[in-house]
């Protein structure tokens, strides 16, 4: 039985693989050829050695409800892309104004800002298109699958929570309110993934309620994790700048809580989550340790 | 019968009354309600008096393929979505840098930048996920109509085309080279709107072929004739900035045919579009219709 660390390191090479197939650079001419400069952006803000993790849960949850990791790979590759497009918009200087993303130069540095706009809508829309065209062997399961995905990542999901955290910085948002803002910007798109996988595993409604109470857990442990790192990694170990969110003013609950407090609050989630998979006993051990995993990573 | 002024005016106001309640501003607070900033940015991006000339296609062709107006609908407004956040990321600073638009501030001046970025994301995203629920009453034909719209859409598509016409600013285009990147920044969302009209009428291989040629005309004699308007209509009767694509140094057929050419042109490919539609007899009137009315719009 691999561990859990080789079992994430080999969800992650599998995803880099299909990401370098369907971003290969094309030929440079011909109608319709999408322009090598663009290629060469989406590639930048995609093919970076990340550990992709919602992909890795989309895949354990499809496993653990009786579908191969090979008939998974490709809804996961459409929730990394939309992950990616998210970083690509996120870093832009009218957003958070990153100049490094995992140690390299944010895309609309090793570009320019029009190029980063126009990857991060082109990686958009390619995640759909994967998913409508290869997420799952049935079409209707396709459709539902986009749909979910949909939900994750738009208004009242991801891009939303970004909204609010932009609101956030001028605007002090109570304990409640930071919840809330953090359940959508990293929560919806964690929860959508495990939600993907249990549809395209065909869950049923108890079992998807199970995930996706663990889901939310999951995420809310990932962010409390993430904040909790910004204040106390080295930016080497995260490949930012460190300490960026405390003085852009961004609220999160560390710095509401206390470090020690919020260390505590991250033990009870990630029990919360482990809790969740009870139902599915020892089969869902894959998923308690990414739960775990969230909440001790380094970067 | 309908004069094809009314059909346009009719198939507007369902567009626009379908985007007010898909658009309608929700419930302030709650999990996962989206901000209402974005709410609002989306809408002035979306709720504007458009002529919804992509979904009149797509309902048009789907009508001539023996689907009833209201089974369109939902599909009309997803790529009427894609249009809309479209226009929104083109008018951002980094990219042509618009104030107006219809005679109204454009989004990220009504707002700002970092809201616009997010009311684009979130648009093009609800376009999938509505296409994805909506689009058809056979999730398998949603499916493919979420495919053909990120076809559309994507790298080799409207976002490619937008690329090239940016990367056109600073290196000089031929004549292949303006058609090229033309067919893809306006020509791909109005041949996918047309094919998806035709995908949802359930059109056989032969009927989709000549409607995509007829696509691909009207496309074509679309972008010329809003090149010709640049340079010859007042402001007012656009409600944008005029002249601005010679000012930008853009590159389009006009500036490099002259007027009296182009405008012959224009008559060719009208002529083209109207004969790829011999096949459907003077069932397919509307269509001729609408591309004779691209070639003498007057804003």
């Amino acid at each position: 039985m691999a561990s859990f660390g080789a079992k994430l390191q080999t969800n992650a090479a599998e995803i880099e693989r299909a990401l370098e197939v369907l971003l290969a650079p094309g030929p440079l001419s011909g109608p319709g050829a999408p322009p090598a400069r663009l290629v060469a952006a989406m590639r930048h803000g995609t093919l970076n050695g990340g550990k992709r993790l919602r992909p890795f849960l989309l895949r354990e949850t499809a496993a653990l409800c009786g579908t191969a990791r090979e008939l998974s790979l490709a809804a996961g590759v459409a929730v990394e892309l939309v992950h990616c497009y998210s970083l690509i918009h996120d870093d832009l200087p009218a957003m958070d104004d990153d100049d490094l993303r995992r140690g390299r130069p944010t895309v609309h540095k090793a570009f320019d800002e029009a190029t980063a706009i126009l990857a991060g809508d082109a990686l958009l829309t390619l995640a759909f298109g994967h998913m409508g065209e290869h997420g799952a062997a049935d079409p209707a399961l396709r459709a539902r699958l986009v749909v979910e995905l949909a939900a994750g990542a738009g208004s009242g999901g991801m891009v939303g929570g970004q909204m609010r955290d932009i609101e956030g910085e001028t605007t002090r948002l109570d304990e409640t309110g930071i919840a809330r803002m953090q359940a959508m910007k990293t929560g919806a798109l964690i929860r959508a993934a495990i939600r993907m996988g249990a549809i395209l595993g065909g869950a049923g409604t108890d079992a998807l309620g199970h995930l996706t109470a663990y889901a939310e857990a999951a995420g809310r442990a990932f962010q409390l994790a993430d904040d909790l790192l910004d204040v106390t990694a080295s930016p080497d170990a995260v490949g930012k700048a460190t300490g960026k969110d405390a003085a852009l003013g961004k609220q999160t609950l560390v710095a509401r809580l206390g470090i020690d407090a919020a260390r505590r609050h991250l033990g009870d989630i990630v029990h919360d989550a482990i809790t969740a998979l009870t139902p599915f006993g020892p089969e869902a051990d894959t998923l308690r340790e990414a739960a775990r995993y969230f909440a001790t990573r380094e970067s």
